[in-house]
């Protein structure tokens, strides 16, 4: 059995793992340090693809400036090229709640790029004489410096899927309206009837609010890709071979295609979390509105005989266990819920940010896991109202009109003629006596039937 | 102009007064220190009475164990008097935003006691040598322990009143629902269509769970009274006399007439918070039942032609300036803002309480702020919903028996006897024919109409 | 391939399903309708095994009230104690977030259940004829007293593990509380040097705060049980024989061995969700009491050079990726960072519970999941600190005595024989003088050294 | 005394007024149904000049499409620039938290302009005949367009003056990193000791990451300006004349000199929120990153003598009631309770846009009383900690190059040349041994001190 084991130390001692075991020591101690949530890193791929970009980019300019072989950024990199292509995806096991400010997701990554890489050119994994996960594979960077460029990797590489899940729903939203558009309904404030519209126009306002936050989500993508990597520990840059800072960035915006820049003050870099709190505040902007639209869907489409009723979502299920027939609004409520996660996740994010201390932030492992979990089921969400609800909706156009027509909100276009005291006391008439506004106002002998429609033409 | 001044001095230097001002250096410091949120301290009067309160039992105490004069003691008493009687709330202008943990707020307390001391003593405002606001005033005490006992007794002063608001609004809720017993209705369940109920039982509902809270606040009371008084600096009763933290609670607990208990332990109970996180968490849940039952209440009452229809809340207002006639929700709509309010109030308590640190939470200030203003809040809103809402709603009893006997909800009552696939299919032909239940499920087949009358009993 | 296939119908129309499959139509279209969190059902045991405790109450009181055959209420009974045993979570597979208020989950249960029970008994999954989920399985229930019902029981049944992870914790500090009893230290209030007190009182202080919440939870297990079961769709009992709501909850407190209470007020706890507020409340306050103590000793360990330096955590892994030698604090960072998720979570709670709306709260999926979330990473995150960190826990109290006599906080203590000016000038020039308190006070001709150390004593 | 009073009508009925009141039945009915906070809309006197301009821009340009006579829209636009003057403040009384969607501020408004114009144009207050709140003040308008433009209005003329606070705060923190640029120091991450840096950074950190909100604010200003002004009820533009909506967002965006524009799509914009969710976010970013700062400034002074002692803030009063000679950092620690604030009232904001349902949201009112009170005090704390605190900060090099030069973290630098694991072993035996790195690095035998110096430059 000794054979399938090799030996680890590190300033703790030394440690057992097996033989062919694709992580070190370091990620062992946090497997076993960090038993929390039961999310390890493989559960978010995107982060895992960015920390291997990062690294990719950071061997590549090494060689470039000669602080490593080019031998072994040749095997680094190819190594990072299957990372990224989702080879080695399980290998990434530490917790995704983590102390350390990321420092066991880094050398997670490390450990597994130099065992691959040592495999690769013909060595042991931990024979680590040939390929070093800190001097070598970590060469010129810092955790506090990969990481949370990785971090805002993750979240930009994820962008384009969600401004898509936006953009459909805000399309699924705009289909509807056009065939709603000459529905006449009743428009309603605070829950009352208030004046007509169309329902063509109420479902534009929810294509136009979803819409209108795909722009936001594209400018933030710039706000993000200002990396402070090359700033190393504390953003002044140590152990980086001149140049190093410069030439990583412009690496790295190559490889990914995205326009990264380097911040302009990397020790406030180095600590500062504002992006993540502005891009964490978005998510709950669009997850407001999300859940806004929900309820607005849930409302009109109440009853089915004792509720608003203007609308019908399509059942995609048995609604009830117990009441035979019943049909619930079950894809706006799983969106609503996903809202309220959204929010809360945005407190936490907001929590972690506030905490952080002097030159970093320990606390950026929860506020990544909370993003790209938020852009997860957003996404998600968003998704599956447009496909299970939203493209599914139909109106009741007769019911729409009856009820405008039968309501006492005529009586406010009355008012450019009558005033609003005497258009009120119309309205209170029709109330009373349970007529139309119509009928009220000929009544009260305001002027003839054929006025009266001209007024409310 | 020189005589209408004095000088006071502290380790900063020398300060210029108005002779006659009833407050003294520090006081004036931390005025000009905190220009925040323009609230001073007399906004909230039952925490100056709190804060004089402790002020006298700890005067009482002092002379009764010998460390200060029976007539320093007697007129330190007879000011505090005067303050709880509310007869010197001006003096108090301190914002209640304040660094230092407090410790402006109670330097307030003892130089406006000292100079009022004085000059009833006959000696001039300033002429400490006679009454001093820290060594007589503050005699064995340390805003570490007066501000957080004073702070605990201002919260429970208000507890009896904001229960009689509960109590009142659970009253008003009950007796609609003793006026709404027999109106019989659709339970709806995700604003659908659900199973009959009475309207009466559904009030009951909002007064059973609005009146459960008063016990809550009850026992709450009890964890609110263990105070840190006599613990002084950081619990470890640091220039206190012998015996004094038992006698001064005692003596407080005597003087309020509350169970004021002293803490277990003294250092824990100095930086601990848990108890305020814990008030604010069951004010919190307060608000969160207001609100549902406020949404509930604008849903009942939506309409008044194109809505829910079934209650109709008492008119306060016009509620448009456009639109004559239309009624709003306005005073539901209130609460909810107020409970939007106090949920807010509950975050701000939740970060003070976590950013304590050591042997003290410095943050005591922004939490006493939102407690006590999320209590009055509450409150008068729990009372407006009562006098102005809830005491004046009124049912449409017709509409709700109609609307249940049109409903489709009579097919889970078959299912006893169908089963549950056949009654589904009994409502699906209700619905798609627009007719009823019964009707259906004689056309179906399944029973004569008395048979069918007999399950629907 | 044909043979492979069973076709199940609901009121949408058939559905093909694999011949063998143990859930059903109902649950197949919730698993497509809710493709959100990844994390179905099974990701919570307790809650699994939760609900089959009711199924299995509900079918023995079913057959004693004779409204199901003793033959299929023993088969109900077998299957669930085998799910319960734990050898069928995998079939439980629709998404924590979902919508329809858990119906999904329910028929979940009752579909698998079915299934089993047909099997065992010689049918074919998916012959409802002899054993049917809705009528049988689900027999005198609703999802929306089920469900609640489950969720109440899975919180409870994690309470007392949790409990002991509080204990476990408290007692950890309580250990290191004795060790450190003698270490006489400067205490610290708003960071700045205060008055002294024992390295042992500062742990008693997190023993005693951690401990004293045992007892909260204790309590709450109370209001958690009391439940809607019986109360079907609204709180009304409709479909239930009679007795049944007593009995079956008589059944549940057996079975369980829980003290399960029937609610008072069907109707009001059909939607109230006020327990569920409150226990993620005491979740936060817990939470928030973590992440102070955490912040102390992250602030007390801080250095090793240039900070407090006055205890030592044990290293458990190597800090840093390019810095060597250094060791962080990285238990005390995981648990703030759990505590920050709870506080999220608690909002996630809160938004949801001040959602529902009308006879039922929608959202309560949300609930359960954000509440399970937290108590599991709670836990887990107080294990990791007793055992990774709090036991391991050295002082350096050669250090803490040299830090206290070298401070200038020995000047309060001579507030009670020099008043408080005159002590405020000792402490002044001491701090300018950069002295000590004592050759200050000799200095400045306030007393002999004897005297000064008499009063400092 | 019956000549004292008048009588106004609403559609409940007759209300008595004193003769001269300035407000009439509308308003007074507010001020009795809405006794919540005591905070009236004058503490907002930015609000009011706000609705003011509206008001003014209405006027005039109803009586440029001839829907109001010149005589009447001059006597408002008067009463407008005296109210914009700060004349009438007094007159609006309604509390901030109220319900009706800001109806009754509006009609306070209407109420106040028609009797100041009555009495200008030397008629009674209450006749309104000749000026009617509704029909001439209110003429194309409603509640639901003039609110929340005024809304927008009065957080955009709040943004100057914060503007102005951020950078003056920013300047401070520059200053003071321009007097500290030569001191070195140690840079500390998860509050151990890491590599080095200079104060003089750590100071141009602050500012930078302060300054860096001034140009977010100065872009929200713009989609703040995007107003539903002439939309309306619901965005129909339902009582108003052709062409004005484009018109009265041009003249206001003359009168104001702001670059106000109308809304794309006015039903989406008559109810959506977003705006203000943003910039609510915008704040709690800015209260996140002071209340980080504000703790470092707290570490950084955390003293006398036991702690890390880097800088001294300037003392602003005596810190403790018994402590003499303390001084505290009460500036620091006032900012983060405003952040504390600005963050719950951010939760405040987002609860009540999610809540907005159909074509309004009734919650504006909470809404807008959070961000002004937020920007307020976020102006105020910031102001504060420039002026009473950054601004008189001091260093003490010699203890933070004495510091330095003692610690560890030098072990970072010889990585490059010795590799991770040698450096560590370096760091290590240097902390056991209680010496410095350069010491350690020649014992073990690493290279002379000459070149160990070299290692380290």
């Amino acid at each position: 059995m000794k054979h399938d084991i090799r030996t680890e130390h590190d300033s703790l001692g030394p440690m057992d793992l097996p033989r062919t075991c694709l992580w070190g020591i370091n990620t062992q101690r946090a497997i076993e340090n960090f038993p929390i949530s039961g999310m390890p890193l493989s559960h978010f791929p995107e982060f895992v693809r960015a920390l291997a970009s990062v690294k990719k980019a950071a061997a590549r300019v090494n060689a470039d400036l000669r602080v490593l072989s080019p031998q072994k950024a040749r095997v680094i990199e190819e190594v990072c090229d299957e990372i990224i292509a989702g080879c080695w995806h399980d290998e990434f096991r530490v917790d995704m709640i983590q102390g350390g400010a990321g420092t066991s997701t880094n050398m997670n990554m490390n450990e597994v790029i130099a065992n691959l890489g040592l495999i690769k050119s013909g060595h042991q994994p931990g024979d680590y004489a040939h390929l070093h996960p800190n001097d070598d594979v970590n060469r010129s960077q810092s955790t506090n410096d990969v990481y949370p460029t990785a971090m805002r990797l993750a979240i930009v590489s994820q962008c384009e899927a969600f401004s898509a899940a936006q953009m459909r729903l805000a399309e699924a939203f705009r289909d509807r309206a056009a065939a709603f558009c000459d529905i006449r309904k009743i428009g309603r404030t605070q829950l009352q009837d208030a004046v007509p519209m169309t329902l063509g126009q109420e479902f534009t306002g929810f294509a136009v609010t979803i819409h209108e936050d795909v722009e936001i989500i594209g400018r933030l993508k710039h706000l993000l890709l200002e990396v402070n990597l090359g700033g190393t520990a504390i953003g002044t840059q140590v152990n980086t071979p001149d140049g190093y800072a410069e030439a990583v960035v412009a690496e790295l915006s190559r490889l990914t295609g995205l326009p990264v820049k380097l911040a302009g003050d990397l020790i406030e870099a180095s600590s500062d979390t504002g992006a993540y709190v502005t891009f964490s505040s978005v998510l709950k902007r669009i997850a407001v509105k999300l859940s806004k639209i929900c309820n607005d869907l849930r409302l009109l489409s109440s009853g089915p005989r004792s509720g608003f009723n203007e609308i019908g979502l399509p059942p995609v299920q048995a609604g009830s266990s117990i009441m035979p027939g019943k049909v619930n609004p079950v894809i706006p409520e799983v969106v609503n819920q996903v809202a309220f996660q959204v929010i809360g996740n945005d407190l936490t994010v907001t929590m972690a940010a506030e905490a952080g201390q002097l030159q970093l932030n320990a606390f950026e492992p929860v506020i990544i896991l909370n993003i790209l979990q938020s852009m997860r089921i957003l996404g998600n969400a968003m998704d599956t109202l447009a496909t299970k609800c939203v493209q599914g909706i139909q109106a009741d156009a007769a019911l729409c009109e009856d009820m405008l027509e039968n309501s006492l909100v005529l009586a406010t276009m009355l008012v450019p003629y009558l005033g609003y005291s005497v258009a009120a006391e119309v309205a209170k008439m029709a109330l009373v006596e349970q007529g139309s506004v119509r009928e009220a106002a000929v009544k009260l002998g305001i002027g003839t039937q054929d006025e009266i429609d001209a007024m409310l033409a």
